[in-house]
């Protein structure tokens, strides 16, 4: 595939967009954000990616959402990469929360288009435009027009031909032909710009097309599945990476389909023995109710998948 | 109309959801937005509707959403009510927000569905049932499906069956037969329950459909036409009244085409003689000009306007 | 309202968009289209509106919209005006479609924009234009954006201005404000041009803001309801209007939620003594005993509203 | 890739949902018809698909329908299979269309889910069944819900279960987790079931995760190329086929944004030698003269195509 000649510079392999574990009075757990981050690091995940839409960044305050990347770089301790989520309410915030999380040795901030407006494309672009020019960090796009400001294929390349400090792109469509739109793009003028997925039902297919790598949720849950499929399509084995994809599939639209997102895969990492908590959504007791029905389902699948690619020996926490 | 008979109770006539002003460098700007809820009330403004969409909510800080509203009912001083937008990250952050905004003096708060996820019906009755069970301040539920997670009829029901506290909803969709239903629905159960809409482009059909007042741009920029608009649907001239709307179509329809929602108002404003600034969203040197070149034609619409409603002798500020 | 001081020549009234009866063996049903047409006429609809989509037109063939309409001009015999369905599958079979419509004696054809792909703005203009240009009929135009290309406030304006056979338009989005923007965009050039709604849901509100009637599938179940409707807004009392517009509500939404549209309208008919057949479409087992469940409450529904709107003595057939 | 191990029973390759050539009157051009299918075979297409929607079915007539695929099939005389677009008006015509179908000797027919209306899954289901049950040719269903009634993942694994006769499914939505959701249901249920790309902008990442082949409008242009990307994946160099997959979808976003569809893949047959004519649609001066002016650059952009896919001393006709 496309990325054994990549750049080394671009941003590969799967970055685990985390739940954010809050206690039973809603707050940020972080004796479970620790031993939660290095479980995932030690399954295998190639970066760490906090206050992305499953880890519900929009549902925490500014600070909190500082002290959530304060404590996942700290656990991290620089055994992998961490790619912050950074959107704040507008421009000069974002900027501030970039710079903060520049200066605790993030890799490159994500950040979101502007959400609840949908903005044109010339005003996606103008705000990427002055954050660019502001900040001390590496900034990844982040694409996702279900619930944001979609950023089109002539912003992301006007933004990657302008700004260097523009790095990448996170797009959570799962459209594999816009994908290479944009790569047909931007990879003629930038080597260094990173192509990654975060929609888990087409990360085989989006791999084969050459994108770097993928922000996938399933990731929190059965690190082993979506590590192995990076490693497989890097290893030109299509087939046998397109069966995982089958499994990553059913995994995925499971957790997807159930309840609120993302109380599948809160549900998913309570199969592992991550108790992360209900997460800041209100609950009804009807929900709550069909979450605890559907919890052993779940465990089941959930095991199934941590068994066949887990190995023997890999007792979860 | 039905207004005639209405409960006294109710939330009525034109909440006026202001633009918030700010300074060259993008600070809130105290002193314009005192002088301008000042013009507001002396033009004839039924009420104040600080931190909705068109003052531009989720583009400032929690922080400065308060001190927004402070401002408002401290400027205010008792002449007409205030009903605060108070939608925060997540049903703990609204119910301090609510909490606050009750103890400053506000009639009510409006408070948006969650936005960036689309919630289920389910989930969004859950999120307003925390709400409503925690708050000493009565709630309007803000119905916005094109920007938030929608509102839909049967949770409207259920909240306003089940839940005091929740007062009225103000619907910004401008779909006239959704807005029969809600009445339909719910004021066999609720006198005291308001219905207001924040869709300007309809405003007379509405009114003569029963509701009870709207939450209007409009009236921030020719506050006599949407009050001279209110009054005479009350007074039963229907044909005098859907005369106005075309003035106020033309009007809301010029101004929300203008660049990025609220930059038309933002332009209608300045031609009363309000220069609240620009937005708190970034601009491109293209869109700029366009504004500016845009800038004597609407302030040749607006002068046409406040010149037929306003009467001789009202000079602007 | 508007219509006191209409042009004389513009379609006016509720045109019933009557339903297609067919026999038990799908064939187009002569004898009870006749009985219909004629029941229709006597309860007081103001024309007739056959082949539209609650007819069902796409799902018969050119021959048979031929012999629908031929049936029902014959069976009318002037005593209300037909406007006739006449979409085929391009414009020179519309047009042929249309001169013989006009033959027959047609007031009018309604012509639905493509359908299908959809079409540009450009491509509807091209379309009509070429229609307009070729035919000995008048042309009304055809808004049903959820199941056809729109046709969007500018086309019609340059339709209304180039092409004198163009002589009003039917919108089936209940949109009131668009409405409102194509009357302000054409009355001032088009006194003969017609404004019909087509969503019963609205259709008081849209009769206050000055359409001249409507196509409403609801007049072919209780046209006695449709028709106090309309002269209760023409006599200027809006309130006992509003009122009916309840009524109205509640058959419409009740009609088009049951089953697949027309289910709902074919069960509405059999309650009035009409059995009209069930439509072209294919039935599961499951829909046919959903139907034939709901059937005793649609009799119970539709049974009051007669009662009240159809006063004694008027039996049904 | 799966095809390898694939039922020999099934539809494999591609499919040319070929352009209906026209005169200059409108009328079904029976010679360059003729002409442009046995250049296809020529250049290598597995099959031909006459009335698809690139061959523009809703705007013909049944009778030209038939005419069209009678040419077809008399042309091919048996060097590829046929499958023959057959949605009429209703279950009945269509049942009638399949069976004249089968009787000229199409291998199957294909039947997009019924149009204008927009149907729920259960009388998708309802409509194929009846159709599935009462004809004498294979079926494969056509899922376009842009254009037409969505056919979803369980109405398709439904009626893979019940219906042998239903045989495959073309698909062009272009999502590539749909798909891979379809073939999970099915393939452990059905080996002899098909499963087609419509959606040439990802027809590489289709093949590689296992479809059986594609209807692909660009295949009626530059068949050199879509055989060529078809043998490459089916040879396992996924790397090469990656590089013709840009070249596919420079090809077809180009054709696909010019105009009104088919014109791009109109102008794109007319850069090979065949004046197909213009399609059944209206066409403005606007549109003709944008349509000639881009001509140049379409013919340069598939000419150069052309020569690197066709290879040296096949001459175009």
């Amino acid at each position: 595939m496309n990325q054994a000649s990549s750049d080394p510079r671009r941003l590969s392999g799967i970055f685990c967009p985390n739940i954010t574990p809050v206690d039973e009075k809603g707050r940020v757990d972080e004796e479970q954000l620790r031993g939660y981050v290095d479980w995932l690091i030690q399954r295998g995940v190639d970066g760490l990616y906090p206050n992305g839409s499953t880890g519900e960044f929009v549902r925490f305050t500014p600070e909190e959402r500082r002290r959530v990347v304060r404590i996942v770089i700290d656990e991290t301790a620089g055994r992998v990469p961490v790619l912050a989520g950074a959107a704040e309410a507008n421009a000069a915030e974002t900027i501030a929360a970039c710079n903060a999380y520049g200066e605790m040795g993030v890799v490159a901030v994500a950040i979101v288009a502007p959400f609840y407006y949908r903005l044109s494309g010339d005003a996606v672009h103008a705000y990427f435009t002055e954050i660019a020019e502001h900040v001390d960090v590496d900034v990844t796009l982040y694409n996702i027009p279900m619930f944001a400001s979609p950023i089109d294929v002539d912003t992301v390349y006007r933004l990657a031909s302008e700004q260097p400090r523009i790095i990448g792109i996170k797009d959570s469509t799962g459209d594999v032909a816009n994908m290479l739109r944009m790569m047909a793009a931007i990879r003629p003028i930038r080597d260094d710009f990173s192509f990654l997925t975060g929609w888990d039902a087409s990360l085989v297919p989006m791999l084969v097309a050459g994108v770097d790598g993928g922000t996938n949720a399933t990731s929190g849950i059965v690190p082993e599945l979506t590590r192995a499929v990076h490693r497989t399509v890097l290893a030109g084995d299509i087939d046998a990476a397109m069966k995982m994809q089958y499994h990553l599939l059913t995994l995925f639209d499971r957790m997807l389909g159930l309840g609120e997102f993302p109380d599948g895969f809160r549900a998913g990492a309570l199969a592992r023995g991550w108790d992360l908590g209900r997460g800041r959504l209100s609950y009804s007791t009807e929900r709550s109710e069909r979450l605890a029905t559907a919890q052993p389902e779940i465990d089941s699948l959930i095991g199934e998948m941590a068994q066949r690619y887990g190995g023997p020996g890999e007792g979860d926490s």
